[in-house]
């Protein structure tokens, strides 16, 4: 019930037209995914998702299983049903916000110990524990679970750790339990060290996944050491597999990835900063919130088809900002996420057309006012 | 532009059937009007209150002038462009909100110094003064400032205050400058004073407004002594004008408003138990973030027609109520404002098919479980 089509590779980069077909309908790759942590993409509905294009959406297994639970979700029917949406969803493993909880978690051959960030109650949850909980939420996509080192790492962690990652990926795939409806994608680490990025690929090709990760990047070094990552990285993994770069979305970000060959993206960068009150525009970033907006009577962003720059100013919308207004949060993550989903539809009609190159070079001007080699 | 028709009188109690008409559009009477305060309904969008029905919104003349400035939404061409809403608007004057100040408001002949409750900068109202900010606002109805007495209160404030209102009253209406698109209501004060009510009801119907609000009840008094001073005080208003029980919103008061003879009904409160996860149904209170419901898979009302009650289950309303999720806060206020509307929709129909009363009996049975003398 998944498959992953290759339509088109671009001539002059890497970039990859492609086509992912799960139980819940097909996505058409290049993509953005937006994240919905807690089973909800903050501020919007369903409906709202699909005004924006938005054709898989992600949840995560570490905060559903501290709540609701997945059990909870399980019995609501999964949680596509549990929150009303009919299209695909990924659901990460949870193994970032474990480690993200530092000195709460202790990492173990076993799995991992750690404690809530809600409440500091006490949890194991090992890779067979783990598909369990993703089993129980049902999504189409499904990750295996992993350590992901910190950037900068020493060598011999960082080998240990991949390694770990590279056993744990095993028993995921082992204790799997629902492979026919949903895929589950194996998780390349290696930190910055390129003879660990081949070694993990390796070992996880070898285990035949029906996709493949990179992860552990974006996770504080420079963005020329992540480009050099996926430069090297991509090109390992096979081409008749869909590729994910988990946590980026910053439109270089992802503009890039596309350019080393990468078919998926997520972030929660444009959902954060809409409710702190800024847009991603085609001109740039708006600090909308900022004082200059206060009388402009003019849309977000002219370009932008979304239901906020088909209604509202800047003026209102900065008004909300300022009253902490929720309409003010939803205006914005209706905007920035219909950005990030319009500019992946830009860039894949790009591709179609081999004109990727030119695109790529004219946002670089437009948004960042500057060249891209 | 403004007119008043009374359709129908009830047999068995002084309820009644209008329709008013304004330069936005018609508003069939009895009507419960959702509350804007800060040109936005919390959490929803103009076309969500469409959805539910809502013919009417109110906002708020001190909020509005405090953030973000009337100057402002002038400039913006109105508040009906500033916040995309083209149906009615009533703007309240701000004299409960500022009121509502304590200590840090001074009441004065000339009109009100007080201490804005955002950054503490001292600000002046006089009457004149807020039908500048009104008539800038640009609402279809709008409100004369008045000082809302609190309860309890000894006769001789009470007076002293209906009487300044009444002054203040006169002012507004030599200083209103929009007669033609914005109609003055007269507010009748008198606290809890019969006598006081009289001579307020009569000193504002001299001086000829297009409608009649009644101010300062449901402050803190008993519900009882609020039914009365209905009772006593809704006969003394000309049957040709709408009358506008001030800031009244729980079904019972809704449901007696109209029963003794009132057009117009506001309130936060469906909007604010919302967002602390509270929703009204059809058989009574249900406190959705209770754990009770946190299996529960069946919807908050089954005789809800909203958004809400068509697509999610109080389990997962519940989890994102406790998760803190913005979706939570929306889908509760979709539900409360619909209930409240949806209720004033059936009173309508009830008086229409001479059934009231029973529509009144039948409502207290079901949702507080009692008889109704």
């Amino acid at each position: 019930m998944f498959k992953y089509e290759l339509i088109k590779k671009d001539t002059k980069s890497k970039a990859r037209l492609g086509k992912i077909t799960t139980p819940h309908g097909e996505i058409e790759t290049p993509i953005f995914m937006p994240v919905g942590t807690q089973a909800t993409v903050k501020s919007m509905t369903p409906e709202e998702l699909k005004e924006i294009k938005a054709q898989i959406i992600l949840s995560n297994t570490y905060h559903l299983y501290l709540r609701p639970g997945h059990e909870l979700v399980k019995e609501a029917g999964g949680l596509h049903k549990f929150m009303n949406w009919d299209k695909p969803i990924l659901t990460d493993c949870g193994g970032f916000q474990i480690f993200s909880l530092g000195p709460l978690r202790k990492i173990e051959e076993d799995g991992v110990t750690f404690k809530s960030h809600l409440d500091g109650s006490s949890h194991f949850i090992s890779p067979e524990f783990d598909m369990e909980i993703q089993n129980a939420l049902g999504a189409d996509i499904i990750m295996a679970f992993d350590e992901c080192a910190p950037y900068p790492c020493d060598y011999d962690y960082a080998k240990a750790s991949t390694e770990l990652t590279t056993r744990w990926a095993r028993r995921c795939k082992d204790a799997h339990k629902n492979t026919e409806n949903q895929a589950l994608f194996g998780i390349v680490q290696g930190n910055m060290y390129k003879d660990l990025r081949e070694k993990s690929a390796k070992d996880l090709i070898d285990m035949d996944f029906p996709g493949y990760a990179i992860g552990g990047l974006s996770v504080g070094e420079p963005s020329e050491l992540m480009y050099e990552m996926l430069d090297f990285t991509v090109p390992l993994l096979p081409e008749n597999k869909p590729r994910y770069n988990m946590g980026v979305g910053s439109p270089d970000y992802l503009i890039e990835s596309v350019y080393y060959g990468i078919d998926m993206c997520d972030c929660v960068l444009p959902t954060r900063i809409a409710r702190n009150g800024t847009a991603l525009t085609s001109s740039g970033k708006v600090v909308v919130r900022n004082a200059e907006y206060a009388h402009d009577f003019t849309v977000l962003d002219p370009e932008c088809d979304c239901y906020t720059c088909r209604n509202y100013t800047k003026a209102y919308i900065r008004h909300l900002v300022k009253a902490g207004e929720i309409l003010g949060a939803r205006l914005l993550t209706i905007h920035n996420l219909r950005f990030l989903i319009h500019l992946m539809e830009n860039i894949r009609e790009s591709i179609k057309n081999d004109t990727f190159m030119e695109f790529r070079q004219e946002f670089y001007r437009k948004y960042y006012k500057k060249d891209i080699s």
